[in-house]
């Protein structure tokens, strides 16, 4: 293993940017954020003069200087492939944040490149394969511990969202976590997707169905449900239910203390996304670094984005046709075996 | 309130029925058996023996003969037909244990003569509706606590069953209690109903798909799934959870010691069905017995029998054709309000 | 077993005589209270009319009577030994609320009349004995489930109690209870009890040390930790921990909704005493009364009463010594095995 | 504040010693082991040579060389004075694992050379302040959010420990723990100490009573109970409930997915103490690390070591004389404050 600092570039210095910048270079081992880019260059200057790295006006410039060994895209969605790209063409190591690209086209010429480059360099920020609880999970899958799987109960509820966040969001945004950790947890590809309604909560919008229900099929027969509740109007309450042949598993609940007070006896559970997956995001990103240095990618791939994007818009186009929509999939390339 | 004793004919006395005798006579207050009745003759002169009662072998004389107050039906389901009728023809009040009647139309017969009686005599076996939680997650509803209900998510899970069980009957006789206890839960009607496959569990046999799930919406739009796995290897476990607008409700857990061994802190759950309704069945009984002496029927009616297989035979029917089935229903009659 | 309602008279009319009568008649099976006394004559009239019993102004003459087969006493305390005496005499079952008597010594002229009469007629009301929670721990410990036991931690916490309610109190009102269902759980007598104090509640009041600890420890070497916290501001709590030499077993919580609300995720206990053990007295009563027309006294006995007191005083005597006392007691009589 | 690495010292590398030079070279930050020391030349060899530090075999000399920014002392306890003595000779930081020192008086001559020095050093390895669970408890304690703590029962349960546990070890060796978190965690100090004994466990061996009970009183009156049971026979567990005024808080149970089989519903707990800590003992190191670069000693000091040797000693006397002991002590140094 090099022992040397992996050399990190940002590109997009909002606030998930920051906090990846903030985590290597104050928690995490093993590398340092020394470049950065963004295309609001004033504010750009800022951060970087902020956290002691060079500003680069052009990202793509960055990434190719030979300056960093490995570059994080943080922009927001649009602009994921072209930096993305860039790093492939490269030839370095780089972790983009969810979605890979918003299209499932997108996803797909960022696979084609990749694998004409000859050499596995991508990697997607889902960052729930990194939460304790849902690897644990995945241990109690994988060895079979309790026959197989047969059914998934999921929720993902939120506190509040604001006007911006319409009903396509809950799949695309929200539900596109699971759409890849529940694949990843059960090992097999999906087969079909539904979306439905329920009543409306009256904290909703007008561009908002809230909640709703996404239905996923797996190809050996596993049916999943996963709710989407964003305007709980008080908590961040991941769940995640598993029935397999021998036993019943649930995601553990958070490990707050325990009060007894007013006649109540229970714990706090979380209020904000942020505090919920905290660690998650330190060991999906020590990880990261740990397998860019090894030469590998050890997480959510370019396929797994790709799959992810094509999951999503299937059940886009279940939503809006009202109709059970199968997910037409390639076979996965050697390549990312 | 008339303080004599009721006097109480059973209709059938396998098990159920000899369950219900044993508690009025040993357990609750206000009633007693003092006759009974079975197609089997020889086995139901015994039974009348044990429990000191009149053994009549004709169930529809012993409605009939002015000897006992009420009468409760525990005949095989084919049966309950005539004897609920025959109640209803003498003027006396009949508690007749779930189904109804098999067929929605035996059903709706029943209906149409208990109006034409001109009173309410029926009350049907659903037991859960007695079952302290399901009565504070009532309770919570009911006055808007929380707010409106918006989704549910059950679950019905059985330890094992035989080869008689079939697919049919996940519907039919496991999940026709969550159909009357989630319509009085959020009183209000059904809208639609259906039925899906996942994956099957290796206990299961030929003939039954399991787990199932059952989908119900209501009139209003709240949408419930309703998980069936009767052979889970293990457990008796029921559970109920309700998403509201401003919280999210659970039955509570079978209130059992706290287990620290072998490096597992937990609780033991009900292992079969007796165990987990028990004090259910007590409350309903002496319930009807006190509201049978008061002139009224309290508990779920003739036309919930009815509303119920109408339900159960849409979700059949959904599930044989794979489809969403509308439930198509009368107005409730103002004789039912 | 005799199929004749138990004829029974309460002795003592205050809220919990006629929370017995209400549950006697209303409730259980087998007895009714056909008679009443109580020292306030207009006020026990009032209370006989209620419930249809015949009017006694003197309990002793009740007892005498002749008309009744059993008698419950529900007096005050003192008044406890004078009646349960007069049921001796008259060689009818009495079932006598804690404390059998205030002083040791009243209860032992108690037992050596019983001893004198030949049979056992009483019982004492330690209603915990009939908790399922409790039946439950009992259970694992008879069995040796979960190897020995060896230490205890218990509390017994309460919302509020109002000035009347002093120091000795703690122990000779509230864990008094403890007192009985910690030795009948053990199944062997006490050693030694010490009574300590902590910091004090600003909730508390000049005559209260709020809260209290009593320990107690057994022949055989197990020590017993009772908190007692009266005034807790919230919660009526009752806990139970026993630690085995295999297993750390716990009283379960009560049976209530689990609610995730304001970011919170637990369930209501219980607010009031009354709420707590309502079962419990429920089943004592039943029980005694199944009991009593078996001619057996099968629940908590006069010896059983005997040694509570003397275990109370012992604790009352180490309390104001600031000292540990052993709890002198004689040998059992075969009468009470 | 300094951002080139913290150069430090390991004297003692047996299995904890390596486990910090893991820790501080692969997982945390702003710090380097690069050298290290035993008293084992040959092993210490070996084991500089695997984490590619410099070996000395003179441990002082390490200390004195100027080579090291920070030294951590992880010898076998006797030897913890005379490195932390070198350490303050030298003016370094020093994190000494627990205990400072075995003897009250070693505590009490590194005290007086610290406030010699006139400047800060040492800090002991006392890592449950760095647990979540445990600040979460402290931030409700310290804001008074519940009112005033009344009361703590606690336990220190292990699944076993070898014939080398003897009777003193529970108090020296495992609740030192607790002697110095609830110090902590209640901010003030303790008046006595006392130590019980119960029925034995069938698994412990004739030089070790097991379970034991330490009872501590502070100085306003809080009494505190901890339960030692060193063997189980399965699991690691930390019990920590706090009586409040408002409130009953309780440390976390250990976030493991929930598992529903063989009819018991529950969730895994520890089974060793490493897995237990493992997370309060990085964040503890990273913090030492962080405010030593800062000229700081934000931990446990010295003055806790040695408060934390004293009550371990009265709790011995007191147990070895079978007495409550009063815990003397002189005033806090200003220079702690």
């Amino acid at each position: 293993m090099d022992n040397k600092e992996l050399r990190i570039g940002v590109v997009g210095v909002g606030a998930i940017g920051r906090t990846h910048i903030e985590r290597i270079n104050d928690q995490l081992q093993g590398g340092r954020v020394i470049a950065c880019s963004d295309v609001n260059t004033e504010f750009g200057k800022k951060v970087a003069e902020n956290y002691g790295c060079t500003f680069y006006e052009d990202g793509e410039e960055m990434i190719a200087s030979g300056d960093i060994d490995a570059v994080i895209v943080t922009t927001i969605d649009p602009y994921h492939e072209q930096y993305v790209m860039a790093a492939i063409k490269a030839g370095i190591y780089v972790f983009c944040e969810k979605p890979l690209a918003p299209e499932a086209e997108a996803c797909k010429r960022i696979v084609e490149a990749e694998i004409s480059g000859g050499k596995q360099l991508v990697q997607v920020g889902f960052m729930r394969r990194y939460d304790q609880g849902y690897r644990q999970l995945k241990e109690a899958i994988k060895n079979r511990t309790y026959g197989e799987p047969l059914l998934l109960h999921c929720a993902h509820r939120n506190p509040a969202v604001d006007e911006s966040y319409d009903t396509p969001m809950a799949v695309e945004n929200s539900m596109i976590h699971e759409i890849d950790v529940l694949r990843w947890l059960l090992d097999e590809d999906y087969d079909t997707a539904e979306v439905v309604f329920a009543k409306n909560t009256r904290r909703t919008h007008a561009n908002l169905m809230d909640p709703q229900i996404m239905i996923l099929t797996t190809k050996s027969g596993v049916r999943i449900d996963v709710e989407a509740f964003v305007n709980t109007g008080h908590c961040y309450d991941i769940k995640c239910e598993v029935c397999c042949e021998d036993a019943i598993l649930n995601l553990p609940e958070p490990s707050n203390i325990e009060v007894c007070a007013n006649a109540v006896r229970g714990h706090a559970i979380h209020s904000d996304w942020s505090t919920r997956f905290v660690d998650a995001y330190n060991v999906e990103i020590q990880e990261w670094i740990n397998s860019t240095k090894e030469g590998r990618v050890d997480g959510p791939t370019a396929w797994d984005g790709y799959v992810g994007q094509v999951t999503a818009k299937a059940a886009s186009k279940a939503r809006d046709n009202q109709t059970v929509v199968k997910i037409e999939m390639e076979e996965k390339p050697d390549f990312y075996n």
